[in-house]
């Protein structure tokens, strides 16, 4: 991730202002405020500004005049049980605000999360960036041979060459034809005076979905932890997981208590179906249960082995 | 409004508190923070937390490194632009926390607002204090003749005298059976020993609507805006009207330059339909037109005489 | 529950009715279509529309151009992988509209459900009617000793007697009181000649929180089964709990193949914790877990155990 | 537009069934159901399913037991009484499913229209076919010189033929380097058996904004009319206005009251500020008003010059 030095410049300044403010504050995320965290080969994630702290969540849960905090032990007692029993409300009092840079086929499956507000740069009024993604050569996977949906082996050789080769020319192509077609480039320098120039609601049609586009993201807290809990998952695709794992960071300097609460009852956390229960409790009373005898799909029997014995590798 | 000393001591802690911070800060606006503001006879809203100023809406809008802001007058000029057409998502990247004291019947309207957050006081769990609404006496309105949904005339004499007693007490008969059924008082402590104490989630059900309840209120500006527009609107109910003025006025503190746009592109603004359309080039050009050579609904008409006409008293 | 005479012509006028529709149709759910099912003492739900069937989840998983089932068995599969994994977008692809006569203490909890569509009936507009919700006695319970939050015992004898008699007393007053402020009684006969009466969004503040309101509400299938899965959950309140039941009973006849998949993936589910996943993995290898060993708080602990001894009676 | 014939079989298929139901029904939709309307070269909208119709929005107004109808004429009157006076919630009581294939940039633009179900076609688990959008030689325009978001002139002669064949060739091309990574066609066959074969999720990053997908969208009425007021307006990109013109005539099919409301009231109308009232009442008096004088910006006085005597023309 590179920065052009007015915008360097710019986040600088943001950074070194200093405010007297009344509201809650948390200095570990004060710390990295504005800062761009470099997430894949040219995005990033900047907090740009944050509603709230522990504290707040308790506040709320008591709709109490003050603080609303007892001690440290106990505000960590209530989050948790928030948390254990599903109380989604009081998570919902805290928000935060994300500056994001990523590529275009990441940020179509991010904007499915629809409860956040979204200001994305607009291809319609300026011109994007030359900046594409092409994997690094350890995240250029086949595909499963198990899991139609995801990924396997990393390729290598001759192929995984050829592949990379591919992505940098059609990308590289793709982005000399924009300007082409805009008969202008990023500096807004005409090309040539005798041309029109394609319209850059059109035009932008011709860029892959590897390049990047930028967005400012806000969300409530409650909702982000949602998007952290689906998209940190391993079933969430690589380039999006990269994204969600920097940010959990953020979430760690933000609120602590309940980012360990979080890691508990849901990140580490797996539901138990009626049958998995039903399984558990037979294998506890010393019974042996087989696939067979368990009553439940391949997948679900496999899942639940898996749980029970996390260390063993298979896939 | 009265708060109870401890109440007031928690308030006063947090108003004397001051951090260090890098975000977006509203000196103006820090000034009433925690601060309950009185509405009707024993309500109040207060500011909580907020995030955001005129510049955040800017920067959102520019999706930029820094603070997005060229001078005040341009700054001014986009957030007109932003507003005049309809671009929302720039207006969501403001956020603001309320601690609101209000009765149960207006509470059940301003939930219908869907896109907030909320966490509202626990009956099932606390027990609600010895407050409920009633009105003053120039608020004391007969059904209006013309519009099945509003008010008339102000009640006088003997009516307004008997109306104001069985309100008075038929709430204060209601919470002296409600404490008698939980068999304890606001104090917790137990009233006879003989007895059980219905449960709260139960006894509740014995208070009426104009009790007071109490709730965190969080939403974005482009969120809080629809509510003040159709929330301060003459059609509006004059108890949620009444929050509704005050929650504008602290727009007005926290960003000036949105709500001066607000003013005059929403709160001022009336729609005008295509049959009104023509009607108005009609009277530029000179022509004579009445309700028959409208087209218009009797209603409609109305309004649209009344636009024109915004001195003219009729009801 | 009572219908006046002109409102079962009108339902059963509806349930007279036949058209010619080339739109999945469900035969069981349209046998109940437009009936009112019966819950407490005055309320009822009633399925007034619905689109698409177990098959339109399939369909618009796979985007497809036809029905998108293969056979009844894949089907069955299909949903039960997208239950179990989360996948709610299908889900969110067949709406059901119900109209609900419901006391006002439980709209309250229920409004809170907010991705949903929702008409209530007017008081600004119209006049409620005389009914309201008294507790049958065997739902008559102390306040838990155990759970801040909820029911203990059920209360018997005179304090029983006296909360059922304040219960009526109090709601039949203020009703009488409403008619009165109104002047004007359920028919819409003015009372009293000499008078203004109050205004209809003013008078209706006299009324308790058992009295009875109705809506109509519409919800998605997965927004339905969250709706479901909260508050037929035993922590929810009797009350809104006996709604729950009844739709779930509506869920079953409309998506017979959804509705075993949320029995056995939601409904029976229990989600495990990390810490819990660590308990249940010592104990199938034979150690034996106390709470101290456990790294548990204690009412984790105890849900713990009673997940794996359901049968154990202890509350 | 081409359909496959298998796809035309399973449409045929669907349009061939009918049932019995006791719901609301339109034949005149029921007309069109499950038939591909086309819009731009390869793309389309089909209605998979409604719920619903003009009855449906007065009986939810009126929260009635049966039709809620009383005559086509109070009908009409209501449905203009809601719109005119934007009570919102009885449009949200119908809901209407659509299949849409679109260009991937008009679905990032469609997509930001959060309240409403999508089910995406999956280029994770799925190879999306070989079809691409090229505007037709009328569509292709210069950037607007005065609206930096706009279109201006049609582009004509070497500088059309060379944009043209630049889209046609890199979408080619890239469709062609897609199926070489995928190392498999259309059909799934594999390419090269000595090769792996990049993972679908990844492959998928080198096709441009302009290949079509697909997706089941669902909405309800209220949020469909916002869609359609925003997207069929001048301001909004031509391919995306192309899908909302051609949904704007299911509309009319559907609930013809409703729609006729609609274009009086919402895509008819036009806001007029505070500032433009005062303008307009000097106006009706006989005044002069100039852009001086009118103390509005001149983007305002353009647009209400413009509203005032549509006929001129000017862009």
């Amino acid at each position: 991730m590179k920065l052009r030095p007015e915008q360097q410049a710019e986040i600088d300044a943001l950074r070194s202002q200093s405010f007297q403010t009344r509201r809650a504050t948390v200095p570990a995320l004060e710390e990295i405020l504005y800062k761009p965290l470099p997430v894949l080969d040219h995005g990033f994630v900047r907090v740009i500004d944050y509603m709230g702290d522990d504290s707040a969540i308790v506040q709320a849960a008591r709709v109490s005049y003050g603080r609303g905090t007892k001690r440290v032990r106990q505000d960590a007692g209530l989050i948790r049980y928030l948390m254990r029993n599903w109380h989604t409300t009081p998570f919902e009092m805290c928000e935060i605000k994300y500056h994001v840079k990523l590529p275009i086929f990441v940020a179509r499956q991010w904007i499915r999360h629809r409860t956040a507000n979204v200001n994305e740069y607009s291809a319609r009024y300026s011109i994007l960036d030359r900046e594409f993604y092409v994997p690094a050569p350890e995240h250029l996977a086949a595909q499963s041979k198990s899991n139609r949906q995801g990924r396997g082996e990393v390729l290598t050789g001759d192929e995984a060459a050829s592949v990379m080769r591919l992505l940098q020319e059609d990308a590289s192509r793709a982005y000399d034809h924009y300007e082409d077609m805009l008969n202008e480039d990023t500096e807004g320098n005409v090309l040539d005076a005798g041309r029109s120039g394609l319209a850059r609601e059109l035009a932008r049609m011709n860029l892959s979905l590897n390049f990047y586009t930028q967005w400012y993201w806000k969300v409530d807290l409650h909702n982000l932890m949602h998007f952290l809990w689906l998209r940190s998952d391993d079933h969430a695709q690589y380039e999006i997981r990269a994204y969600a794992k920097t940010m959990l960071q953020t979430l760690k300097l933000w609120l602590p208590l309940t980012h360990d609460a979080f890691m508990d009852y849901r990140i580490g956390a797996k539901p138990l179906s009626s049958k998995g229960w039903a399984v558990v409790r037979k294998m506890i009373a010393g019974e042996r249960v087989d696939f067979k005898s368990s009553g439940m799909s391949r997948a679900e029997w496999r899942e639940l082995k898996q749980a029970l014995n996390p260390d063993d590798s298979e896939d």
